[in-house]
């Protein structure tokens, strides 16, 4: 029975109920027809399956991987993918039907809460990194739910706020992010956002959901709402939105049935999102039946990948890795009881959880490590008797690693950060220990970025992020040496909170909230406005060395339908095995509208022995120097030179090319007219050898030739910017004259139209 | 006979004819009537006639003062009325009877090409400085133009491009600063800007000239257009647009006309234009007759306001002033073909000017003082024999006193700047001087701010910007000690270019230019964000040095409808006569919208001998603590604490002082809604205590108790965020149940009311 079939034989009070879920977490089935329950449950991370009779947070054990923050920080689609499949293997294990997640949301400010379940600032890697992670669950036969859709990038009165977001911003960076998620990885479901969008909410945003989602991105997909996210049932409906939840006795099925009877819903509508749930059904249905999966191979994936996304940002005094046989002084309490998963929703119960300090003493030798707790857990205020004992210990060692970081009670899902301080007691205690021991290193765990104010005093740092339930092993792996640490930034670390660029305006004022900055988010921002960062965009450092060298454009000048093919060469210059994340940012050379000064628009992470080389090939399409035009409704490439601009970060470029692009968008004629300018109607093609000579013939009589004489600058531009029909009274043209010139630049106009 | 009878007497064609100019600078007669023509005629900053049958440029002789920048450098409104009364007796000796400026256009960014004619980033300090400037002009019976209004910052594509501002913007910042200067100025005319505004062009903007400058702000003058800046005349008329400037044979009288006859636009429209021309004229010939101006007192009060206005940036090693005696170098062509005035219709022709090598050789001696170009004027890049020949002289001297700055070249009415550099030949000149004499002195001339790469190299730094044709005995008079400078910046110096708050947005996209940093112009920002600038808003060194004691505040709390009153002892604790300028910034404590840090909100200039000391007093009524409401389209403030901040510069403050206010606005009521937040509802007085205890009941019984156990945090805010009408689907809060609750809160609410 197709589905057409199927759903000839639903009364509209069935169709309905397909709408909503059943409960909390289940879908509604329909017996008679055989349409069974699916059960969706939080992600992304992780499962976290609610036991059944349990309260919102007891679920059953699985595996807790690194958070978005930390994967997106490994710059390692294949990687992420593995990831994917894995947790599709528990959800499978599991019941689950569909994991709710990843989440493609862009870092606008490092002050949201629900950062860390988020990939980067930059939507070119934010997406390529959800589009692995959809992926790799999708192999396994479960379903992912793409969110937050769309512009929910703060939590602070996130069920009612609204985001203003002018349209180039949207399409360049909030739902690029969504978009390449949504082609690279063809998610089975999206789940739409709790936010208002220029003033109506996502969830009944019929120009974000049909007209975007599924008519640009050709999305085949359902689209489920947030958690309590639905305003107007029927409006949603009508907008794009499938499926309400959670359901229960709360859920509007009634409305829906109420609509379509008084003929303010077409039921062919309603037809139209029972299908394509029927067709989720479908997808969930066709794969293979649930096994066990194997949490040990899973606990040494979360392992493997939280080594791998760790970030050495500082090295000094080449203290890494620790030499065997060295007197170590592990700090923090946090080396006990470490910070691994943020809290909400994506909150998961653990199979096992890695103590750092145990994996240290398992590595080094339980002897040769000691341990102070340096602050108490649930104090932000620091302890002097915690920090004599901690820097007696520092001093007693021949090297401190401190174990420092956010508290759960500092980020959360559902609220956002006022600061990006640590607590004070943590800062103290690297204080303490950096001046008692030189050779200190920090590993810091925390979801999002920090003000670091004792940088400058501590030679080493290690940005671990949440890196889920294998983190103890992870740091012991990269502070041994067993890995090399090959982590690069996701997003910019500023110096201050006030340098965001969303700092004036977020989290706006009462329900809503404006992204003035535009296009500008993280390194976009920092590079244009020459700020200094505390660590930018995509930096990390590594325990071996690599050189840049031999870039290769295919072409010196191509029509932007073509492919550009970026050749470079990487040698491991260094000592050790290691990885590097290439990264290529295009460089608009004369942009005629505001833009970022380059952009992130390939990357490739690679792995060289010592003395190796290879080469990295990238290729880039119309997108890679394109901007959204609002006239035009598309992607459009200005012609001009664009550099090429390879390296180790976005601040750390080492290589760069020109090439010329030929726009195949044919310019924008100039409409003749009373307020055409002179300068536009001189630039135009077709218009400007006509303007030109009637210029001249004027300007050889006009009593304007002194002016000319007198400042050419100002009367240069004075004419430039000067509408033609103002001539008259500006420059003492005689209106019949403009009216002349006007008729024969329109026929210019009209000529060349033809 | 009065107006009306004057009207009633007119053809429909004479009352047009009265509405636009006879020719350039003239308006037309109706001598049947005994109407008389008025002259118009270039300021601000110096009086420029056309010469009968010159050029454009070629203008009868006339003081010509420092233009605006220098002007409300001086702080001083009580010197710029001063030299108001000079302007308006040199344009009743010339015949003039309306003075085009001044100009109280915000400084938006450095690059605006016509800043230099505006005074300064700030808009109380600019409507000071405008409304005394205009005080000063009428005095003497002769009419001001108050320009270039509105937000005409830039002169970027300035006759066809859309300055778009949100209205809190437009009132805080762009139009405080006219508000200010035509309430405390009381201009006879004010003249519209070329650009559009929100789309519609100023000249036909009827929110703009009449419900803003009319209604709001009880302007009883004329509205005339920038030259050349009327688009549609019957839509200007309809607006408020008083006089077509300039007129001649393309003037629009007969659109006027027809418009009338064809009933497009109602007589009485018109029959209001004309009655307030006529208000003009007899403003003007109520004055006493024409006399001929003391061009000699004139030029000293340039030169002394000139003096006064001077800024030092920096200053060390005790170099200044300059003792008698010393062997003096004097470098830059700047110093024999000084800079004084900027490019554009307000460039004047002195009746003479004082060369700043000659006053330095009078007041130091001629022998003392060697003089070389060290560039070349016309040049932009250095020549390696002029700059050896300065080298020399410096090596020679005791002290090198470099002239540098900005060619007209590079900044004029017409155009903006697209970068801060001086010429490379000015900063090589500098670099070159400065290695060769540890004693160098730079005397900058620049009509707005510049980059100093060089600054950290030269131990004093004098910023004359263009300081009219007695800059030359200014500078001499400032440099010898006979005038101790007391001059602050009217506007920040960033360090680079790109820190500018409007950097990402100016001038703006095609037509287009977004104001999307809104409130946070100038110091506005970049303390907001933290961020150093070369040399802030308010700063300016004297000979002298001066303490700052005793600040007292008239109360600790008080309504906002009452007058707080400040003061504060300032003692000059150095050994030289000198003048501070005290100024008086309030900073909202606990703002619940995004606000400034701070806003200058008072400031006075005095004169103190050494060991004197004196009281300043300010008063600060409503307005002082109010940010413009656009829901309560009115100023209002908020109940909270606002620290009262008394410094010597926006970055050196030095007194601080809490006062509480209470607001008198009435809270805006919570509208019980279902999209009504729980957390607006608990803070709002009536329903906040019902709201409470309904929660708690629910929460006693709820199964999300185990949720607040388990992350508290999370929970309270999500309750806090969440819309009463979704607590059904989120928390299983019963429908019937809200229903309930929501009609016990609108009967509070409505209880309330009554």
């Amino acid at each position: 029975m197709n589905h057409q079939e199927q759903i000839a034989q639903m009364t509209l009070e069935e169709k309905a109920s397909l709408c909503s879920g059943l409960n909390l977490w289940q879908t509604k089935p329909i017996e008679r027809l055989g349409i069974p329950s699916l059960c969706l449950t939080d992600g992304p991370h992780g499962v976290r399956l609610q036991k059944a009779g349990g309260t919102l947070f007891e679920s059953e054990p699985a595996t807790c991987f690194p958070t978005a923050t930390a994967l997106a920080s490994s710059w390692d689609p294949a990687l992420i993918e593995r990831l994917g499949q894995a947790l599709g293997e528990e959800c499978r294990s599991l019941g689950v039907h569909v994991l709710l997640g990843p989440g493609a949301n862009i870092k606008r400010s490092p002050l949201c809460g629900r950062n860390f379940e988020y990939f980067s600032e930059d939507p070119l890697l934010s997406g390529e990194m959800a589009a692995a992670h959809i992926r790799g669950v999708q192999s396994r036969g479960v379903g992912t739910s793409l969110k937050h859709f769309a512009a929910n990038n703060q939590e602070y009165r996130r069920m009612t706020t609204s985001a203003e977001v002018d349209e180039r911003t949207l399409r360049e960076i909030y739902l690029a992010s969504f978009e390449s998620a949504i082609k690279g990885g063809r998610p089975w479901t999206v789940m739409c956002a709790y936010n208002r969008l220029n003033g109506t909410y996502c969830s009944e945003n019929g120009w974000l959901l049909n007209d975007v989602l599924r008519d640009d991105w050709e999305f085949d997909g359902i689209v489920m709402s947030d958690w309590g996210a639905v305003n107007d049932r029927v409006a949603g409906m009508g907008a794009g939105l499938d499926l309400e939840m959670p359901g229960g006795p709360y859920a509007q099925d009634q409305a829906i049935v109420a609509a379509v009877r008084e003929g303010r819903l077409p039921e062919d509508v309603l037809n139209r999102t029972v299908d394509r749930i029927l067709t989720l059904i479908d997808r969930v249905l066709q794969s293979a039946p649930a096994s066990p999966y194997d949490a040990e191979a899973h606990h040494r994936l979360a392992r493997q990948v939280a080594a791998e996304s760790m970030i050495l940002l500082k090295h000094e005094q080449s203290l890494l890795p620790i030499p065997h046989g060295k007197r170590i002084a592990v700090l923090g309490a946090f080396a006990v009881h470490p910070r691994y998963q943020g809290g909400g929703s994506s909150h998961v119960t653990p199979t096992q959880v890695d103590e750092p300090l145990a994996e240290l003493r398992r590595t080094f030798g339980a002897d040769a490590v000691a341990y102070a707790p340096g602050y108490d857990l649930d104090a932000d205020e620091p302890s002097q008797a915690l920090l004599n004992e901690a820097r007696t210990l520092a001093q007693q060692a021949d090297i401190a690693i401190v174990f420092a970081g956010l508290p759960e009670r500092y980020e959360s899902e559902g609220f956002d950060r006022t600061h990006l301080a640590m607590p004070a007691a943590h800062t103290a205690l690297i204080e303490a220990v950096a001046a008692a021991q030189p050779n200190t290193v920090v590993v810091l765990a925390n979801g999002a970025p920090i003000e670091m104010p004792w940088i400058d005093g501590v030679p080493a740092v290690i940005e671990a992020y949440l890196a889920g339930q294998a983190f103890g092993g992870a740091i012991a792996d990269v502070l041994s040496g067993e890995v090399n640490p090959s982590g690069k930034l996701a997003e910019s670390f500023p110096i201050r909170l006030e340098h965001n660029p969303s700092h004036l305006f977020f989290p706006g004022n009462g329900d809503r909230v404006e992204y003035r900055e535009g296009v500008f988010v993280g390194y976009r921002y920092y590079d244009a406005k020459a700020m200094d960062v505390r660590f930018p965009f995509g930096h990390g450092l590594s325990y071996t060395t690599f050189a840049y060298r031999s870039l290769k454009l295919s072409d010196e000048r191509l029509r932007d339908d073509a492919v550009l093919e970026v050749n470079v060469e990487i040698e491991n210059t260094g000592e050790r095995l290691g990885k590097e994340v290439v990264q290529l940012y295009v460089e608009p050379c004369t942009p005629s509208i505001s833009r970022p000064l380059r952009e992130l628009r390939a990357f490739a992470k690679i792995e060289l022995a010592p003395g190796e080389r290879k080469h990295v090939v990238f290729h880039l399409n119309k997108r890679a120097f394109a901007h959204y035009d609002v006239d035009c409704a598309d992607f459009v490439v200005e012609s001009g030179t664009y550099r090429i601009c390879i390296g180790a970060s976005s601040r750390d470029l080492r290589l760069f090319g020109d090439v010329q692009i030929e726009s195949t968008t044919p310019p924008r004629p100039v409409i003749v007219h009373e307020n055409a300018t002179i300068g536009d109607l001189l630039e135009d093609p077709v218009t400007g050898p006509v303007m030109k000579r009637i210029l001249d013939d004027a300007l050889a009589s006009s009593p304007m030739s002194a002016m000319s004489n007198d400042n050419p600058g100002m009367f240069e531009a004075m004419m430039r910017f000067t509408p033609i029909g103002r001539t008259t009274t500006l420059f003492g043209v005689p209106r019949e004259q403009v009216q002349v010139v006007m008729e024969e630049l329109k026929r210019t106009r009209d000529h060349e139209t033809i």
